[in-house]
């Protein structure tokens, strides 16, 4: 008797291509007593409005009456949103649907929007009792979030289990559509192991892998033993399926072989499939990006190249009279490293004449942030000009410490339809850069190494007007990430007046990162889902 | 015997301001037998990702405080989160809180999430028996959407009052933040009318008025009486503290004396009170937007006026060589009408010189739309030059049909730190500019007649892509709003192709409403609100 493990990489509403794959996978494990998909495999994750639409709805069911019938023998798990027909709640189920020789059988998500804010708005919780019965043993089947408990930030042990318990399940089966957090990997796999040793049953973890728009899923499936132990895992950001001997769950061997990678390699591969799939998905191939000379630019650039192939990614250096030498030879050494195209286009000209035209209005006021905008604003019609003419995505290269402090110009260095970056503080930006270059030389150590600048006006460091890199982060930190109060972070030592000045930049800037495009999504407080109110009373 | 309703705008974070507010109120009510405050008044709303900070709950916590003490001896009901101390389920409860010589008492709501998917992140729903004692009468206590139900579609009759009735109150308060939703507000009546109906009880609903960000809320708090009748009511989109006899609601007088003003005097209105507290709540009292001699940038126009006074709103024109002269008269005209500033700013140099600075890279290939989003984006890079050196905030001029379609330009006119109409299809847009002439000609009328053009190449109208606006509108409501499939659409007559032609440009061009500036919402389907996924297999 075996399992089948399937992480595949779906495509959010491309629900004949999902279809095609789970039949595939499933043709591929003859015998196996269960083949298990991930949560919302069918129609991708994650859905959002498209769950609002009636026919979408239909054409999901009619994929799962069409798997059924070319699968017939095969027992199939999958997860998909079901139809609520109990004419009470909301209009859906997140569900896990099981498939048998005629057979059909929804098991539904009870604890709904703990991770995705989404999900309440269209699927209706669940208590039903889900127990799968295969072959001589019962499953207890449970969808993502099921596993975490919702009392509080606690987040360990799920109380859906304790109400399955009572069925004396063999197994507990959850399916899911975990994204990728930056050093959660450990974490997720003590919630699920806690569960393996509170209720002293095996479990099997089914996660999705693959990107959707600022979603990064990053597999990572695992199947634990008795003893609460890994007994078999899939790997990170790969699609693979998996035959997992019934006698390995039941065996106390211990096998802990799920590596987790380092923090800087998952960084690095989350990006690279963020980047991959935002593109594949979309029917595009190349991408474009200002390069500065900087360290953000140099970073989005490697990853992207990373991603599409070296010559899929164009860099347009784009200097001003305030530019350093050394930005236009740093960005000229980075792309010849990588070996893609490159153009400098100066923006002097454009400069001069736009000063001009604005001169009889602005009569001699002197040069302030205006003019410093005007320059990154010029950039970006280069730049969307460049998109626009050859049929690039333009890439956007803020990081998440300038995002969260307002220093971008919008409309300018802040364009661009996927940021990469927006969620990588400034302080692990450096850190990636170097792990990068861990073997040989990709960025240029000078990018690494120079005073950060806007370049902007002469002599112009990014310090000038933000704290050094490490102390604005550590602030940010505490203040974004986890929910700390003016006072408690000056509690921790750091200086009050530079706290509230950080945090009044932080709420003050709040519009611009209304117009920011989706940000690939690493941490637990990505700007993109952190919905805030705009107002001077914003604390 | 009295009970005041107290329709009051509230800002979103300032707990002081608020505070003082209520508390003038309160003062105001001698000998009231209860003071009524909306649903979150004490924080403003929506207060989105405020409700994770706990220092913010503290903030809320301490002005409850000071509000009983200054208020000992007056009976209020006021909205604010409170903390859910059972260590079980979300951090908070959506409370309204009732205070008198003393005591408190929490009422906590239900049905969450129906109209704002944040809540169900911060909230947790409570069962309690919401039951006030006040004086010898009792009042079952309900908040914002415990009044509908939350069975499918058909939101009607409260089951949540369903739960209080076997107490049996003699009277059911409502306290709300509904939004304005063009047209609903009679549907609103006749919910509330249909609980007074089924339960024979009088019925006291009090909503907040003033805006946040995307929503307005609308205010129009009423009383109805055992009749089912509104016999008292309070004013729409204006702050207003009103006594009400308690006989009038045990009176079986008809008196219907709520008058819902007409679509477009309505729309007119929460347009006008969504601008005037964006700038109010932000400190801001200057806008500046492009006027293209064009009826959309006329009508916002307009509104601005109108809501921050003609002398605040500047009118920048920027004609290209592709402007019609009468682009430039239309414009100046409606400057004059309104006595606003206004200058002209050609962007023909600017232009002129970007295709110099662009030509060695695009090297002879012939005019398409990167040329046309060149002139808007050089458009865009002045208006915010001037917002910039100035302190204006730029308004954005897109309306509903051409953000659904995607016809217009991403950080060209797309930009603007508030979109005015933007949840306004463009039949509306028209109707609503007429509406504003109603009296005399304010938007010239040849602003009006004329045909849409956006005028960035030689000759070039809407419809030579679009088709004519009535249809196109037409569709995009089924789709937008209605969320019909295509087949659907095509079997309420429409063209096949056209219909998919339209779904697809709607969906292609997701990416760019991602991008935009909060729209002050006046639809139950705005886009600002509608979360969907990008990719091309989005249907």
């Amino acid at each position: 008797m075996k399992v089948t493990l399937a992480q595949l990489d779906f495509v959010v509403g491309d629900i004949e291509g999902n279809k095609e794959k789970i039949i595939a996978a499933a043709q591929q494990s003859a015998g196996s007593s269960l083949v298990v998909f991930a949560e919302m495999a069918l129609c991708g994750c994650p859905p959002y409005g498209l769950l609002q639409y009636d026919w979408f709805i239909d054409k999901c069911e009619k994929a799962l009456d069409e798997i059924a019938s070319r699968c017939d023998n095969i027992p199939i798990l999958v997860g998909a949103p079901i139809r609520n027909n109990s004419g009470k709640g909301k209009p859906l189920f997140n569900a896990a649907v099981y498939m048998f020789q005629g057979q059909r059988k929804v098991f539904k998500k009870k604890q709904l929007g703990i991770s995705d804010r989404y999900e309440a708005e269209y699927f209706e919780p669940s208590d039903d009792d889900n127990i799968l019965q295969v072959g001589c043993h019962k499953f207890a089947i449970t969808i993502g979030d099921d596993m975490c408990n919702n009392s509080g930030d606690d987040i360990l042990i799920s109380n859906r289990v304790d109400e399955l318990m009572p069925q004396q399940p063999d197994l507990i089966v959850n399916i899911a559509a975990d994204r990728f957090i930056c050093q959660h990997a450990e974490h997720r796999r003590n919630v699920l192991r806690q569960t393996v040793l509170k209720y002293e049953r095996p479990l099997i973890y089914v996660n999705q892998v693959g990107a959707s728009m600022d979603c990064i899923y990053d597999g990572g499936s695992m199947v634990f033993g008795y003893n609460a132990y890994v007994v078999d895992s899939l790997p990170f950001f790969e699609t693979v399926v998996k035959n997992i001997p019934m006698e390995l769950l039941i065996s106390m061997k211990r096998c802990d072989n799920q590596e987790i990678p380092s923090k800087y390699e998952s960084l690095y591969n989350a990006l690279i499939l963020g980047i991959r799939d935002f593109f594949q998905k979309q029917g595009f191939s190349k991408a474009v990006l200002g390069l500065s000379g900087g360290i953000d630019s140099a970073l989005v650039m490697t990853l992207a190249a990373a991603a599409l192939g070296n010559e899929n990614v164009t860099a347009i250096l784009l200097p001003s009279e305030y530019s350093t030498g050394h930005s236009v030879s740093d960005a000229e050494a980075l792309a010849k490293n990588l070996g893609s195209p490159y153009y400098i286009i100066p923006i002097k000209d454009s400069f001069h004449t736009l000063q001009d035209t604005l001169s009889p209005v602005f009569k001699g006021l002197p040069f302030d942030v205006t003019e410093e905008n005007l320059q990154a604003r010029i950039r970006a019609v280069i730049l969307m000009a460049y998109s626009n003419k050859f049929g690039n995505i333009l890439l956007n290269t803020s990081n998440k410490s300038e995002a969260a402090v307002g220093y971008g110009t919008l409309y300018g260095d802040m364009c661009g339809s996927l940021s990469v970056i927006g969620d990588v503080y400034k302080t692990d930006v450096f850190e990636l850069s170097r792990w990068i270059n861990r073997e040989s030389e990709i960025i240029p150590w000078h990018t690494i190494e120079k005073v950060p600048s806007a370049e902007l006006r002469p002599d112009q460091k990014d310090t000038d007007s933000l704290p050094d890199y490490p102390v604005l982060d550590a602030i940010l930190y505490q203040y974004v990430e986890c929910s700390q109060s003016p006072d408690a972070i000056v509690a921790q030592g750091f200086d009050s007046a530079l706290v509230n000045k950080v945090i009044r930049l932080v709420n003050a800037n709040e519009f611009k990162r209304k117009q920011v495009a989706p940000i690939l999504s690493v941490s637990y407080k990505p700007f993109s889902r952190r919905l805030m109110p705009i107002g001077r009373f914003v604390v």
